[in-house]
């Protein structure tokens, strides 16, 4: 790193070898559902709470992740991993299971890029050789813990984002692979005040600004490198803001190549999502089973990843309080 | 790192050049108090809320851990931290004031060592030069989000433990420094089944058990090695619970030279702390302006601090789980 830049470059060029994602009814009748792993039938994935049921998401997308790259459980040194839920507790019960060193993340829905990054940061230095990086979100743990049980039927305004039941896993390994994170832009807090928590996309896009900008100042690069730029996750309200944000700074981009996880994931026209998906499980499941696919095929080559977060709580919320939000960027190329 | 070890050594030792912790009322009443930098006359700090104030203790730490290195907010390159709040607002909303990078630490009261080895990695790694390190936690905050307001009056059993008011930050930095992050050891989930939530000394002794025992093994090292271990926070119970297990698994140790974060904090003969002391910044505290300034001093040479967690939830209890608990171990070394 150099002095006054944020931007982690990886001499040793981690490689990403397997992901894999999960999801539930939503979610296979979404745009993605081909690629998708596996689909739970019902939202209770056949547990006795919702809580119990994203727990049984993350351990799926994690069995996957490690079935499609051929490693035992014991092969993997290090779990990284994050969700939405109080205490992380989807995380930290499927650590429970595996017999590595666990490291809890906290990012919102910015953890799937803050795991990457800490794994890659981990195996590049020789801490580690194979990390899992997974994390998970259900939308009706979220809606209970952050909103109002979807019972209640509470009205939406349209800015509003539908948390995706969907867990995402992907492998980080130091072995040469097609795949590697070449670099990584960890993000900072950016918070415009707002104070509306149906209205996060707007809230996190200026974190995503930040991030993007920073990550190619940091990297002496303009956005034609990269053949994609995913976000994740703003929706359709956080999207425009961003690309009004870009537009303001004179930035030149192809807006054709800035996509976000929140309206690739749902076709938002006629599935009832409102500005688009969210959650943990968003961003990661987009990325691990649809883009890191294109990567290994090399039908794209250079893909910046930049998952973002809105750090609040309902108490934080109740209390008065404005947004905290991150975005962290992962960048992923074809060696 | 070797195959098949979970310990991390640190070529480059980075160094902790700086600490800091400031409590309330009961941590000046103390054994720990002379050591504090400050301490708020009101649990509330002026504040509107406890949350609110749990913050302020966090700000207050952070900036007298920068002042005592003489640094300014942004010489830091990543702020890593966490606690024990809901989605770690305390944290983020601190991370709000800070121009650099952030990442969300989740291990409850093992955050503390979780955040210094995440930390030690980046800076021997070369990602970053300049770390802070940070934790708190509030009783009233915590027991109105773990258990009842304390404004009920829930009577308690012996072996529950009291959440301080604390907060602790250190700063990591890759300048050469007389106190030094050797080596660390992840830790990975120990659950043994209680599922009594105040029970929580008992739940994570088992897990300091195993990450001790696992970083002596991989660093092949006794417990004459260091001078002091210091576990944080099993409290009497917790305590009584690690000596039992070392003494079945045959260890050759000397008593005296494992203390414990939550029986040093707080007189547990005359303060109403029933089995001690607990809370994500009761370690902290303890480490970075008790044993840092011995270690500085070289009255000691060798410590190997292992902050333990207990990664349940409210949810979690309600729905009849047991608790999963971990420790981390960092070995802090004078140079």
């Amino acid at each position: 790193m150099k002095k006054g830049k944020r931007t982690w470059i990886f001499a040793n060029k981690p490689s990403l070898i397997s992901g894999a994602a999960v999801g539930a009814q939503m979610e296979k009748e979404g745009p993605m559902a081909p690629s998708f792993d596996y689909f739970f039938d019902d939202m209770r994935a056949g547990k006795l709470s919702f809580e119990m049921a994203e727990r049984a998401f993350l351990q799926k997308a994690c069995n996957i992740a490690l079935e499609k790259a051929a490693l035992q459980k014991e092969d993997i040194d290090c779990f990284l991993a994050g969700d939405l839920m109080n205490q992380i507790i989807s995380s930290s019960f499927t650590a429970r299971d595996l017999p590595c060193a666990y490291l809890g993340q906290f990012g919102a829905c910015s953890t799937s890029a803050q795991a990457l990054l800490v794994g890659a940061a981990l195996i590049d230095s020789g801490f580690a050789e194979k990390v899992l990086c997974a994390t998970v979100s259900h939308n009706a743990s979220a809606e209970k813990q952050f909103r109002f049980p979807n019972e209640y039927g509470i009205q939406k305004p349209p800015y509003s984002q539908f948390t995706v039941n969907a867990a995402g896993a992907g492998i980080l390994s130091s072995e040469k692979a097609s795949v590697c994170i070449t670099a990584a832009t960890p993000g900072r807090v950016i918070d415009i005040g707002i104070t509306d928590a149906f209205n996060l996309g707007a809230a996190m896009a200026p974190a995503a600004f930040d991030t993007i900008k920073t990550h190619l100042e940091d990297m002496a690069l303009n956005f034609g490198h990269y053949d994609l730029i995913i976000t994740g996750d703003l929706g359709r309200t956080g999207h425009e803001c961003l690309m009004d944000i870009l537009s303001d700074a004179k930035m030149e981009f192809d807006s054709k190549r800035i996509l976000d996880g929140g309206l690739l994931i749902y076709n938002t026209h006629t599935q009832n999502v409102f500005s688009g998906g969210s959650g943990c499980g968003c961003s990661a499941a987009v990325l691990f089973v649809h883009y890191l696919p294109l990567l290994q095929q090399k039908e794209i080559r250079r893909l910046l990843f930049v998952a973002t977060g809105a750090l609040m709580s309902p108490v934080s919320m109740q209390q008065g309080e404005s947004i905290p939000c991150i975005a962290h960027a992962v960048s992923l190329e074809v060696m």
